[in-house]
């Protein structure tokens, strides 16, 4: 099995052809594809695959034990996603064991590799969906009424997909078998371009969430209203747009991003009555992300007042600044002959399982263009090849 | 046949759950079912029912002939629109019918009713796309192509429908028909109010037009992608936003609006690639409205250019000032015993006719709220039923 084979296999499932690229949501028809894909890989290689509680895929070498090293990612994406977030580290997994079966290695501790469930929040909102409910990090009745943009629950797209909504929530027993955590990741930024590697570990990720800022008004003609007499939710929604980039343009490193925003009913001719604006917002510290966020929310509420709409905000997802373990760190780095250690403002399931006490690290892989959650995001053959000659090596260490 | 009973036919069809009022847009089912509706109507009174070239419906009392007194309205809605908007023009179209004949009155002239397709362009984007194609006001090569949100052509909308895409475009013998067009249609603001009257008699039509701004940039990862290295089309789309409220500030009786506004690809972790403005603007004058467009794609323009994105933008539709016909609509304001003459910001199919040189009017229903295009738009009881009365004595009139 060759990495251009396993690669291939991805590359007609969930293709977007409206937005481009891919999208595959958490238990959509394209992310079960990608799940039947993974299990018939798994079948293939005589490892034992079941899904937990939380609709995260395991595949044991080995009978399931405490302490072991597990290895894997995520196989949806964002909306009109590129290849490689996700998929490469979970391809990558499968390609490291085989690598180590060839060579008749025989591992001192148990290994596994996971597929983690909606890590993107794509479709539900709530980003590393299936690491956060098995650490615990999300109560099940927060997450199995959340929906999706038709409406359908959390619940019920698990039960679709044959998955009962009663097992979701913290497994202490299956997180007690991750001994250690490794996610390989395409970067997604050009740190590794700077620094001339293929490879690199993972230091630390920004603190980071999500806030849905609702703006209520009311919904009247566009074309009989009076401009005093509206209260038209798009004006607050795009000032708070602008006081996002502003707020977070006066803290160091912090970003702040709205990507999603929808205008109800959403008529050309129709004074919207509600706006929704998700916020992304990360900073290197909580105090600075959180800083931020109130700036925003502050400037939100004031445009809303003077426009006589109202906003209310939800904090969808929270993420405190992760650093990752520095021993097991610095004994990756070692073991890849050196390679550098950069930090990423992205969120990932190592992030989750680092910050519920799980040791974690993460193999990045050279991105040329930096470019990532969009069609374009990119990683040469080479350096894809040269990820899995890594994490073979690091899970080869680990397991010694 | 009562106001009551034909009113609660059209309660059920099209209820949109999920924003509220109602979503029927042309030749999609809930429109389609609304034109069911419509041809069973007009058969049980043994009228002649059947459909232009262009999607409009017809029923004749007696045989269709040149110079005849034509009155009607729409069946399709905003999204999330009201239950007046259109079906009340219908109904009481119908019920003037039922009146004249009910105490034996012969008129002198043809009589139709017609049912105008699309209306609101909340399907296709081209507000009064029956009537524009009827008229030549829109060339059919420009109309076919129009696609809905979900990328099906009008062309293809049409051959759903039953209907043959080859017959769009103007139709000189069907617009000779209409020797007069009276629509009688909910108001859209408050003046009936404010006059203390149940009903009223159209004076002029804002000029008005819809334009698409779209905004590109480049779609990147919202955690990694340092606040400098970014070209989010969202920011310039907010501040658009923003001008286009000031630029109509600006003028005297000027509106601008921006009630859609969807950004791609629509992920909360994704700086947008690309994001599409509906600005939807009107003023008294086309060179007080095309001086306001002109402003508000200035600071587009500019706003593009700053954040490192390209602005195009597209007219999708543009109708001048309209006056109504100065005799028409003196006439029957005295045959309403004086009923009072007011002006609208709304378009309609009666503005499309009017400037194409059919003499037009319209009769306005008042609406205590003044809301329209939302689930709260209203006309009491009372009220439609002093519109159905006023119906039949304006076309009693015409026709004597």
């Amino acid at each position: 099995m060759t990495f251009d084979s396993l690669w291939d296999d991805l590359a007609g499932i969930g293709r977007d052809g409206r937005r481009g690229g891919f999208s595959r949501h958490g238990f959509d028809d394209a992310e079960l594809t990608m799940r039947e894909w993974f299990t018939e890989q798994a079948d293939r290689r005589g490892l034992g695959v079941h899904a937990d509680g939380n609709g995260n895929l395991w595949a044991w070498w080995g009978a399931p034990a405490s302490g072991a090293v597990v290895t894997g990612s995520h196989l949806d994406s964002v909306p009109g996603g590129g290849a490689f977030d996700g998929p490469l580290g979970v391809v990558s997994a499968l390609l490291a064991l085989d690598a180590l079966r060839a060579r008749g290695f025989r591992p001192a501790r148990p290994l596994a590799v996971v597929v983690f469930a909606e890590e993107e929040g794509g479709r539900f909102g709530v980003p590393c969906l299936g690491s956060r409910l098995l650490t615990g990090a999300l109560a099940p009745c927060a997450a199995l009424g959340l929906t999706d943009p038709d409406g359908v629950t959390l619940a019920s797209a698990l039960g679709r997909a044959g998955l009962d909504p009663e097992r979701v929530g913290a497994d202490a027993a299956v997180l007690a078998r991750i001994g250690t955590f490794v996610e390989l990741h395409v970067e997604q930024g050009r740190g590794l371009v700077t620094l001339d590697a293929a490879v690199g570990v993972a230091a630390s990720i920004l603190a980071h969430g999500r806030w849905r800022l609702s703006f209520s008004g009311e919904g009247n003609h566009a074309g009989t209203t009076a401009l005093g007499d509206r209260r038209d939710p798009v004006l607050p929604a795009a000032q708070t747009v602008l006081a996002a980039r502003w707020s977070a343009s006066t803290v160091d490193g912090a970003r702040a991003t709205v990507g999603r925003i929808v205008a109800n009913p959403g008529g050309t001719n129709v004074i919207a009555s509600t706006v929704d604006v998700w916020l992304d917002a990360r900073a290197p510290s909580t105090s600075d992300a959180r800083a931020v966020v109130d700036d925003i929310v502050a400037a939100g509420h004031r445009a809303a007042a003077s426009e006589g709409c109202v906003l209310t905000v939800r904090e969808e997802s929270y993420s405190d600044t992760v650093v990752f373990d520095a021993a097991l760190r610095d004994r990756m780095s070692a073991a890849l002959g050196g390679a550098p250690v950069l930090p990423t403002g992205a969120g990932h399931d190592a992030g989750i399982l680092a910050a519920a006490g799980v040791p974690a690290a993460m193999v990045f892989v050279r991105n040329p263009t930096g470019v990532s959650h969009a069609p374009a995001e990119h990683a040469e053959r080479s350096d894809c090849l040269a990820g899995v000659d890594a994490l073979t090596a690091v899970l080869a260490h680990l397991t010694s």
